[in-house]
């Protein structure tokens, strides 16, 4: 393992919620801290909160005109704004211009997300290199440890450069995705439990910002392989849907032979794919105009370096 | 107990899906009926389905403009068609020529409904004196008896002439209404429990127009009281939950000083109203708009007398 580092502190922090906007626990959670701050105050820095999507919130709908959290390309956020672009693209500039490379980049992106499927607290990250995200998910996995809720961690492991979602305007982020938790519902126990997983994030990044250094660790990760669409018929209908073996089992080894759908006739759909794959986001509501099923992930097994902030030693006379 | 009696045989049914379109079970089973109408088809007669709220459907929501099972009124009903009325209201009344009183009035109408609360599987009327809907109810119970999804009488007591339901067009008829199920969502084992219910629901008709005889029997029926809202803070922002303690806990024996409600500052709220009454719709989706967290009933006990079609004798020469 690398000796610990990491460059520069954590001093500009957002939290965004309604990036969907009929995932409540992120709608009320930053609601209520857009009127009550202060819970947000660390002793390094305050983090701002915002209401990523106002309009799709208004309405509770997951977006107006297009999905806000696939609207954060650098083709959409360079180009030329136009009266017609959908919604979504010129709230994505927005966002871009207050809190991206826009103006000033922020060090630290929380997004949060719900989910129908039944996922538990999920850490989803774009890059298996975002370290300090990798430490705050450790952070947040060890101290929640004696919770009802497991904690995973997801990579959706792509290029930078392909990057089309929200996290990719900060220069580092993490994603929080709770469920189950149906659309347009706020459960006491995910919004008390999200609550809590990002106070105790903003916690890891003050104790981070202190010179806190905190050792390398190996931990597992879900990387997304596949996505496993629904069974259609000849008019493009879907034609079966999730087995009840499979429904809720989200982070549950899947094995070649077990069945993945029931088809409106009672017959059964084996699983004929590589074995030791982990479903991830079975059912989820969302997914259905895309129609995708579940996405099938690989446990991955990854040494994460130690980290403390690098202080520069100011010595007298040093220029700035 | 009256004599076994009813006029009259059911020839004329319909079986409505996606009154509301974001309810997945009976948009998915009307969708495949539509396809594949022989599975209701019995001795005495043809079950027709219907999909109620088509556009609602298309766009996977709950309505485009207004509540479809709140557009049934007498008075949108036989109000001239406006070309600015509300898209609900204009299929209200298409609806109602096709199968009401607009021209030749259904016998039975059966309407699918999925809740986000735990409901079971809830039989839904507006009238305490609809035999053949009560002994369908009873049917079912009892010849789903060793199911693991619990069923219950429910009752919404209003006059005939204040109903705005989509059973209204019917003689006769019941509402199923199956949760939990999130919105958008299709879930095996709430789509296979409600097509059962309803192959159930179709012969219990058939035994019926062939004439034999349900014996009276006493139930218990949960009668709407009262709708309990969120608390709201003086911007009108709810700003209080459904207690951990009461979600999921529909149909479970509310009691004075039991918590209802989590504020975001931590405190429970404890229920202080009359004892003995039955929280329903716990935590629904769609009645955040409307600012109601449940719904409370009352259990009461019924008894609905014996059932028996009424043959009348046909003599020859009896003029037809």
């Amino acid at each position: 393992m690398s000796s610990p580092s990491h460059s520069s502190p954590v001093s500009r922090v957002v939290v965004f919620g309604g990036t969907h906007g009929n995932e409540m626990s992120g709608v009320t959670l930053v609601k209520h801290w857009l009127r009550n701050p202060s819970e947000l105050q660390r002793k390094t820095f305050m983090a701002e909160v915002c209401l990523a999507n106002p309009l799709a919130v208004e309405k509770c709908v997951r977006y107006i005109d297009r999905d806000l959290n696939r609207s954060f390309s650098k083709e959409v956020l360079c180009s030329p704004e136009s009266e017609s672009d959908p919604y979504e693209f010129k709230q994505a500039r927005v966002l871009n211009q207050k809190y991206g490379f826009g103006s000033c980049l922020f060090d630290f992106v929380i997004d949060l997300h719900n989910t129908t499927s039944n996922m538990g607290a999920t850490f989803l990250r774009v890059s298996k290199d975002d370290i300090l995200s990798l430490h705050m998910a450790n952070y947040l996995q060890s101290s929640c440890e004696n919770q009802s809720m497991p904690c995973y961690n997801y990579l959706i492991d792509i290029p930078k450069k392909d990057n089309i979602y929200l996290q990719n305007i900060g220069k580092d982020s993490l994603c929080l995705e709770l469920g189950p938790q149906p659309q347009g519902v706020t459960r006491a126990d995910m919004l008390s439990r999200m609550r809590e997983l990002v106070n105790r994030g903003l916690d890891f990044l003050d104790l981070y910002n202190q010179g806190n250094e905190f050792p390398g660790f190996e931990t597992d990760i879900y990387r997304v392989l596949s996505r496993v669409k629904y069974p259609q018929d000849s008019s493009g209908e879907v034609s079966a849907f999730v087995h009840n073996a499979l429904q809720d089992k989200d982070y549950v080894p899947l094995k070649p032979g077990d069945p993945i759908f029931t088809t409106m006739n009672g017959e059964d759909l084996l699983y004929d794919g590589e074995a030791d794959v982990y479903p991830t986001f079975i059912n989820e509501a969302a997914y259905y105009e895309k129609n995708v099923a579940f996405v099938l992930t690989k446990k991955v097994s990854w040494k994460v370096p130690a980290l403390k902030l690098e202080t520069l030693a100011v010595h007298p006379g040093n220029p700035k």
